[in-house]
């Protein structure tokens, strides 16, 4: 089970910059309201707790069928329809497509060389297309959909086998697709939003795709979800961390918050919280800045600023118990005194050490940090991570007051898109584009 | 050539958030005096100037031979050491290790899994090693090293032939080592700090490596540093990068720079910027907290946050004007209204439009951001991008009055490991790492 150590966010550790008992015992009666409204689903996006009982048969089957007849699988999908398959994919089978047999392509952009170079690295006879949409509306999507519908056309007699479309169960542009050319589909269930869907068909048929069991993820998260449904805050992990980087915003102005994973395989799920944490609780003026981070690694490239720079930032720490191998360093260059004392450690005993000496560095100067710590990277302690962010995320929208499942801000960015790309009734947009043009003041040689 | 477009940073776009020209014009006298002590190498750190005027041939001899001799090639490092050369490798050669003769793999981190994986992938008889640090002392790329040390001489006759030692000119463990094992080296010029040092042989020699002519980097970043040395702030791109942005937080408290370069390659320079950005000026409690990126995909994880959260970010854009290659979206789906617009444009107008959208949209509400357009993703270019940034944070580091060039405070992170390491001479920090941990307030199952 994972464990959450905030000792470095408390006064007890960290002095009165910190968070203390009587704060969080004071916040108490708000956390039971809150607790409540989850539990009576009060909003219908929070159906992502239901997905932790769902049946996972039918992605098995796809999935294996997938294997048996590909040598490549393509995502098409952007925002959470990638950032958790890519989630899963660096943390449970990294390297990937080096030595395994079905390659996997994420292509979440619309950078032509990207799918340029994908497209010459692949064999489109071989090849298995997964596009995620929910509302089959996505542009990025819908466009790589679009090419990717051609080319395999114009490869294989019967694009459609190749095909599995991850979409709403009924609505929407894919679904209708799907419907008229007899894709096979994957339903994300009404209510579940794209950066919720992680533990939804949208990461599991990956999950299973690659080999691992998309049941010991679904039951990782049912265990923590037995912990982060306890009303009571001390008990609730889920709660307890977004209480603490709650305080820390409203109480000291702490608007940063760094995750950084000690294991190159956790980037990309870094990155996945990213997303969940800035589009749920960034709104009305409100929200916490989520900083992907990478340990070791940036204590090399971001660790002067959270020690010398202004105090805005708390760092959370994720630390792997077990990395499931070990290097040993040799006792080599033994007369170079500058190196020598690393000989005779092993890899994984020098990246805890790093992990720990940050955390208290950081604290000895009363910066807050805290640590979550996995036993170790597997598809189920990976369920338990998803669910338990997922959890802490709608938390605390609810305690900021803000809705933790939509975006309302992204729209007027689509609308001059549209506008530009000529879609019937987006003109005025693409005026106003052409008129802002105008106003250009430009450095150039 | 690349350009700085800066309409959506003014007042007269976005109003009273805005900079203004009179702004600008006040710090005129400031910017003189910082040019004269650029100009005046007050710093030696400042030596990363003349790399732009380096003899290559070294470089290409070496990367010649590792080229014709090897089938892999292992980058130790971390930080600068590694951020250059990944950036390098990922805009100039996108999925280089699926079809490329010698594969490269960047190792900058002491994860057991990782290094264990690319053992496992590699013929250790046909592979080169690039060992980098500048001051030998670096625990993570040493340790590293060490046990790359052992597994070659254990597969090889002659390890030495197989490893490249790019390092200070003549101190330091990694020089006395490489004088005492006959290994072939690489200096990195006095004066020049890690993340300052991509345009040395710490990124050209991967560069060459990869068939990128080191040469044209040279000459694309000469040619920016005529512009970036201009004394005349409208006429120097770097001094009015950086004065806009040290305007935006003083005037206006924006301590978050977002870089979003439109170009799945450019993802890690965004990496590579925010070492250079965060380290250089994060210290004496000042500095900018720099935000790695991608667009169009932060779109959709980002943007909502950047539209409706607090007013606390400046975003900087990488517009790419051609891609180099272009695929077009067929007219497929046609009666399906709600994506047949697509249809018959190409990606790069897509892409391309969704950056132009995301600026507008963003000044629309008075959000500040602007915009570096490069023409291609080459090396020329790669070369004006990275010093054009080298530039503009010296200078940043100058107006804020900060040493750009230092970053104290790591050192303390680095005594607790040397302490839980066993080094001579840190057992009391030993100690205090194992005081700590026992004020542990924890939450576990």
């Amino acid at each position: 089970m994972l464990e959450l150590n905030f000792s470095n966010m408390m006064g007890e550790v960290i002095g009165e910059k910190g968070v203390s008992e009587r704060q969080i015992e004071g916040i108490k009666a708000v956390v039971y309201e809150i607790d409540k409204r989850i539990k009576a689903k009060e909003k219908p996006e929070l159906a992502f707790i239901d997905l932790l009982e769902q049946d996972t048969s039918e992605i098995k089957k796809i999935a294996s069928d997938i294997r048996e007849k590909n040598e490549n699988f393509i995502i098409l999908g952007i925002g959470g329809s990638a950032l958790g398959p890519r989630a899963i994919l660096e943390a449970l089978s990294p390297f990937h497509n080096f030595d395994k047999k079905t390659r996997v392509f994420i292509y979440d952009n619309v950078d032509p060389r990207t799918l340029d170079r994908i497209l010459s690295l692949i064999d489109l006879k071989k090849t298995a297309v997964n596009v995620i949409t929910k509302s089959g509306s996505t542009a990025e999507t819908m466009a790589s959909f679009m090419i990717l519908w051609e080319k395999l056309s114009g490869a294989v007699s019967n694009p459609s086998e190749r095909i599995i479309a991850t979409t709403d169960p009924s609505e929407g542009n894919l679904r209708k697709i799907a419907n008229e050319k007899n894709l096979k589909t994957l339903s994300i269930p009404k209510g579940v939003g794209g950066r919720y869907s992680v533990l939804s068909p949208v990461g599991l048929l990956l999950a299973e795709v690659i080999g691992i069991d998309s049941g010991e993820m679904l039951k990782g998260a049912r265990d923590i979800h037995s912990k982060c449904s306890d009303a009571e805050i001390w008990k609730n992990p889920a709660y307890l961390f977004g209480t603490l980087l709650y305080l820390m915003e409203r109480e000291e102005k702490r608007n940063i918050n760094v995750l950084i994973p000690y294991a190159d395989g956790l980037k990309p799920t870094a990155e996945w919280f990213c997303q969940l944490w800035a589009e749920s609780l960034g709104k009305s003026g409100l929200g916490l800045t989520p900083y992907p981070s990478l340990g070791t690694t940036d204590q090399h490239s971001q660790f002067q600023l959270w020690m010398e720079g202004p105090e805005d930032k708390v760092v959370v720490f994720i630390k792997v118990d077990d990395y499931g191998v070990d290097i040993e360093i040799p006792k080599v260059f033994k007369d170079v005194e500058g190196t020598s004392y690393l000989g005779g450690h092993t890899l994984s005993e020098l990246i805890k050490a790093e992990q720990e000496s940050t955390g208290l560095a950081l604290s000895k100067i009363k910066r807050p940090n805290m640590t979550i710590s996995i036993p170790k990277i597997d598809a189920y302690h990976m369920g338990q991570l998803f669910h338990f962010f997922e959890m802490a995320t709608a938390f605390t929208g609810f305690l900021y007051g803000v809705n933790p499942f939509n975006q309302p801000g992204v729209e007027e960015g689509k609308n001059f898109t549209y506008g530009m790309m000529g879609k019937k009734g987006y003109e005025a947009k693409k005026e106003e584009v052409e008129k802002a043009r105008g106003k250009k003041m430009c450095w150039k040689a």
